[in-house]
């Protein structure tokens, strides 16, 4: 097992990593100080992990709160579900609430924790390689709003996370490759040794060798905690960590909410994000196309949705949170391993970036 | 105009108060970055005093959601019309939200800056003596559960509070009188020189005039960030605040919130507050009928509902916040000027509480 640090002041917690890590009586003893603990997960996880963690909490009193699962009730209606199980077990604000689950169980947990009361302790243990290396770490919650994704939540940091990297065998692959967007992510802007280690080794992650999954795991959390641990409220420096995510975004309001998965919106918009800084003369074609073929490895989408033009971009992308006095900003890459946030670029390049025939630069790989 | 400041290291904030501060251009372009100015206000509040505060805001994109007034529409359904106004305007992270009204307008539209975009400038104008001297200083915001008074919630601090107290020529008497329960509360907590004071003056007070009402207000105000700088998240110290609030939140949940005014139930439940620490050899019961004379001549009832049996306090205590493992806490005062926290006491002393005849108390004053 691995332990991280997340480096926020009085706010500072750890992240362990390893095999066996969810049956840890030591670790959940460690961080939960009340007597009262609710557990929340959703109909696919609990199945599978709900027993060996409510093992690793025998002694305690314990709440269990199921919510159906999927992004589409990532809203208010199932976060009310969270608050009845809290108040109808009459639990107070020494309370803990551990997430059991993937990205959506994990910002909807976290809100609760951090609305409950005005917010009680908070545990996260992350189910898929998503939200592993990316929504358990940094205390970004939330829920999403008919106009908007994750337009209502909260800055709210758990005392800690523990990742199994053993639940990742019953993740579905389509999923697991999914979250790889994000592992190569970290690569591209901020680690350019880690993107060498991913091109070398993406296949044996894939196969889910375990000392490689946990480098990987390791790696993009520590990556993360980094860019965190600078700008916990996301004022500047922490929106790099979102290159790819503005277009994204769009292509997944676009297409419906779980039409695409995230991190297949994410590697399509990383994707974007790259011709764009290729186009702005930031990088040059070939930091595009290594970006490209190792997010074709991981068998991710590398073109936006056919069916999307550019002014369905423009469209969902007003709406981005980090629009600016109506301007969209995109993070890009200066070089590789490095990102910038833009604010000031010519209409011409966005239009263009919009535009590109995307499935002609793959073909010509 | 006086200024008081609020001290939360990176989080404090001024409090002005004084006459005709609602039409301050300069405070209001001190304390406001962006461009974009959400005002949330009610339907009773808007029609008196939205022009005015609009005048000040010139030159900003303006944005108004008048929500219907009332404690009964503290919850999820009406928070949500903020967040559609907010979204519909395009409204980014850099937006300023300003709340114009009394508790219920400062605690719905701070939680929704709270959440909003995780977080937007927010601003406090409250309207009401009771929100002036207590819910808009300490970032306490939040909404109603169906199973208990504002159970969801966050602490989140505004830029800056304006009060005007020009805004209480228009408040119903009875809710003046209300307000004047938490400003007794300070004198008894933590002020004994103010209580005296107010025992001089509480009828100048009543009757609005302005020197009186400035420092009646500064000084609640003033003992209130005392408390808050000190326990800015309610781990201690900040709990002695909520004199009479464990009985008079049972009062208002039984009663039906808004039937009793939460004012009014505080003084009830501070005149059992009173009467529990003289029972259990605190204070003496001259104390407690100092407490009961000013709160009766600020017209508040100091007796609790007739149909209020022990069992029914007792049920709805239980999901008092301050609730830790099963055992309810109350704030009582160790002498007059000095509250403190009680968990720990004679079950029997509570149900005497409870049940003692406070209209035989009353009568023999």
């Amino acid at each position: 097992m691995q332990t991280l640090h997340v480096d926020l002041a009085e706010r500072s917690y750890p992240i362990y990593i390893g095999s066996a890590v969810l049956g840890s009586k030591e670790i959940f003893s460690k961080h939960i100080h009340g007597t009262q603990v609710a557990i929340v997960s959703n109909q696919t996880v609990a199945p599978l992990y709900l027993k060996a963690l409510q093992s690793a909490l025998e002694g305690y009193s314990l709440a269990t709160v199921i919510l159906p699962d999927g992004e589409a009730y990532k809203n208010w209606e199932t976060l009310q579900l969270i608050f009845d199980g809290l108040l109808d077990a009459r639990f107070d604000r020494k309370s803990t609430l551990i997430a059991l689950g993937g990205g959506v169980i994990g910002d909807m947990a976290g809100f609760a924790a951090a609305c409950y009361q005005r917010g009680i302790n908070f545990i996260q243990v992350p189910t898929t390689l998503l939200s592993q290396v990316d929504s358990s770490v940094g205390g970004k919650t939330g829920i999403n709003h008919p106009l908007g994704k994750n337009m209502i939540g909260a800055f709210y940091q758990p005392m800690a996370v523990l990742i199994d990297i053993d639940t990742l065998a019953t993740l579905p692959r389509r999923e697991l490759c999914a979250g790889l967007a994000e592992v190569i992510k970290y690569g591209l802007i901020c680690d350019q040794q880690f993107l060498g280690w991913l091109e070398v080794n993406i296949e044996k992650i894939l196969a889910l060798d375990p000392s490689f999954v946990t480098e990987a795991v390791e790696k993009s959390c520590a990556a993360k905690a980094r860019v965190v641990a600078l700008d916990e409220r996301e004022s500047g420096l922490r929106e790099i960590l979102n290159l790819g995510h503005t277009f994204g975004h769009a292509i997944e309001t676009h297409m419906g909410y779980g039409v695409w998965l995230h991190g297949e919106a994410v590697a399509a918009g990383t994707v974007m994000a790259l011709e764009m800084s290729r186009r702005l003369g930031f990088i040059g074609a070939e930091v595009r196309d290594r970006g490209i073929r190792l997010l074709q490895r991981a068998e991710l989408p590398v073109v936006p949705p056919a069916e999307m033009r550019a002014e369905h971009f423009m469209e969902h992308m007003a709406v981005d949170k980090k629009v600016q006095a109506g301007r969209v900003r995109f993070v890009l890459l200066r070089q590789l391993g490095d990102a910038v946030v833009v604010g000031e670029y010519p209409e011409k390049i966005l239009h263009d970036t919009l535009v590109a025939d995307y499935r002609a630069i793959v073909r010509q790989l």
